[in-house]
């Protein structure tokens, strides 16, 4: 597919999630029809898209059915098996592509990739036994942070080692995976830079956000970051290079730690992010239809913005506060059509929009 | 259902054409499903909702069973059959109600309702035959024009007078239905007042847009319309009264022609209406949520709004304008999913935002 991806066609979303959901609401904005494939019933993009395949990543003849009847390939998670990737890939357009998620699947391969380009990451070492922990203990010392190389989201599979006493604990939490041990970055905050690139290499990036985190799960979003504008032009350039180096199609987030001598790249998604959201109230063209944007082939939009936001995540029980904030004339409500709203599961978020921003012409 | 209905609910949704689409995607954001009544095969709200029922609207069955799977009814379109209606409305509520259906679906019997609420209309009088035209017209004049009392949208179904020869052409372009004349208004602009009222009896408005048409059918509507404040208040006025008296559930959008003298009310429709399509790019809450909202039992979005906005029909081949429309970033597209772009077919719409507009805490 090197033609732009004519309105009416199919985009095919691996993952049923919310995040699948607000993507397949933006493709059907342009004009596109969605199909979702999601192993769990009752998937919350599911209430949203054209068709809904309910199979396992496992299951060859779903993925062969699934491929054929799309157009092109995304997804909304980067821990998609490779087997399924191999079926998917063979059959039709896969955006954003193989390397991204073979780079973003793993946190050694990402953190190399990273330091490869160039850029400042935590100091970092793998870690399969103890022998290996003891030694990166002494290559990096405490205190650090033991996390899984692989799966981890919302602080999952993740344990902190304030001192070495602590250290066959943490080991203990990995449960046999392999690891990382990454030092910790004396950072004051944490941004995160929602960049998209177009089929054609063009780039976009929005405004950065600032992150805060509760639990390990991202509880607000606040646009705009404290950021001196010669760091925010920074985020956008350490964003724009690593799109660039994959090759990418898409959106991804890249989250970034403020130090006071330079910005240290936390992670990156292949993905739209959570720390995106506030783009639905901010922004004519919002990170979910910038990534079927370019997953289609069209033009990019170019992330101006023309308000404030802050993004608040509504996680379990904060949905009981929905009363209070749809009665507030200046929060949108975004909610995911979960049912069951366990401690920790994330399902909604408000975008508070403070200040509009007049345009620049 | 006097408690509000709890996220997770379904929302039935008569109609699958563009307003049942934006629908379906509003109530999805506040975490409800919809389920579509649609006749005709492939609609484009089905793309984006949980359940499609093709059926027509004499079959009892399939009306049944649709109500049954739904915890409240709304539509898309006034022109439902009056025994569907009477099958719907024993078994889920209706909203916006019966009366708002029956007055708005005749023109004869809209206007006499404005007109006995004290409000300015086009003189008019009721045509059933070559006789009653003759009389229409002597007590109206000419120019004049002559209109079906139902089931007329986008300029079909009407037919001008400018002098008295053409009175027998205009009636057989009647058809033999049921007539209306209607005196030629002399008006400077058309305004429309997008307007919502909730269970409770809130109102709120959105600030009135201009409109332009091209053919019969709407080409735009640009925020702020020119207005006095005292004719905006009037306005605003105006659509209160009448949603008030109809004891309204939901989002009206009322047309308004404005006169040196009057703000004189041309026409109402009980549904979200074209002309609104532009808060989905000005607002916090945009129509259909806002529509949603009232038939949900919520509390209603203030209307307020941060941007100045032009919304643009795309009609026909006007969406070989696409990629220049897609690569503008102050454009916002909203396509439909129509796969055949017929003359004079909607098949989707740009709000182009011009001027973000700072709150007023």
């Amino acid at each position: 597919m090197t033609n732009p991806l004519p309105t009416g066609a199919t985009i095919g979303i691996l993952g049923g999630g919310q995040l699948g959901r607000m993507l397949s609401v933006a493709a059907a904005r342009l004009g596109f029809k969605t199909h979702i494939f999601e192993p769990g019933s009752n998937p919350p993009a599911g209430h949203v898209a054209d068709q809904v395949t309910t199979a396992s990543y496992d299951d060859i003849p779903a993925l062969t059915a699934f491929a054929e009847t799309v157009d092109v390939i995304t997804y909304e998670f980067e821990n998609i098996p490779t087997q399924a990737l191999d079926v998917l890939e063979s059959l039709r357009p896969l955006r954003p592509n193989r390397e991204a998620l073979r780079v973003s699947q793993d946190r050694v391969i990402e953190k190399t990739f990273l330091r490869d380009l160039g850029l400042d990451t935590a100091p970092f070492a793998t870690v399969d036994d103890r022998g290996t922990l003891e030694s990166a203990l002494d290559e990096i010392g405490a205190p650090a942070i033991l996390k899984t190389r692989r799966f981890g989201y919302d602080g999952k599979g993740q344990a902190r080692i304030m001192d070495r006493s602590d250290a066959a604990t943490a080991l203990a939490d990995m449960k046999g995976s392999p690891a990382i041990l990454e030092g910790f970055v004396n950072f004051t905050h944490e941004v995160s830079v929602i960049a998209a690139r177009a089929v054609d290499g063009q780039v976009a990036c929005y405004d950065p956000g600032e992150n805060v985190h509760r639990d390990g799960i991202l509880h607000t979003t606040t646009i705009p970051a404290r950021l001196s504008p010669s760091r925010q032009m920074d985020a956008v350039l350490i964003a724009g290079k690593i799109l660039n180096a994959l090759d990418y199609v898409g959106v991804m987030g890249v989250e970034l730690f403020v130090t006071p001598k330079s910005l240290v790249v936390n992670e990156i998604a292949p993905r739209v992010h959570n720390s995106g959201h506030w783009t639905q109230n901010g922004c004519t063209v919002d990170q979910f239809e910038q990534h079927i944007r370019a997953v289609a082939g069209w033009p990019l939009g170019d992330g101006r913005r023309y308000a404030d936001v802050t993004m608040k995540n509504l996680i379990g029980d904060d949905i009981g506060t929905l009363p209070t904030l749809a009665a507030d004339g200046s929060c949108a409500l975004h909610m995911y059509g979960k049912s069951d709203a366990k401690p920790g599961r994330k399902m909604g978020h408000v975008n508070r929009i403070t200040q509009a921003q007049p345009q620049k012409s």
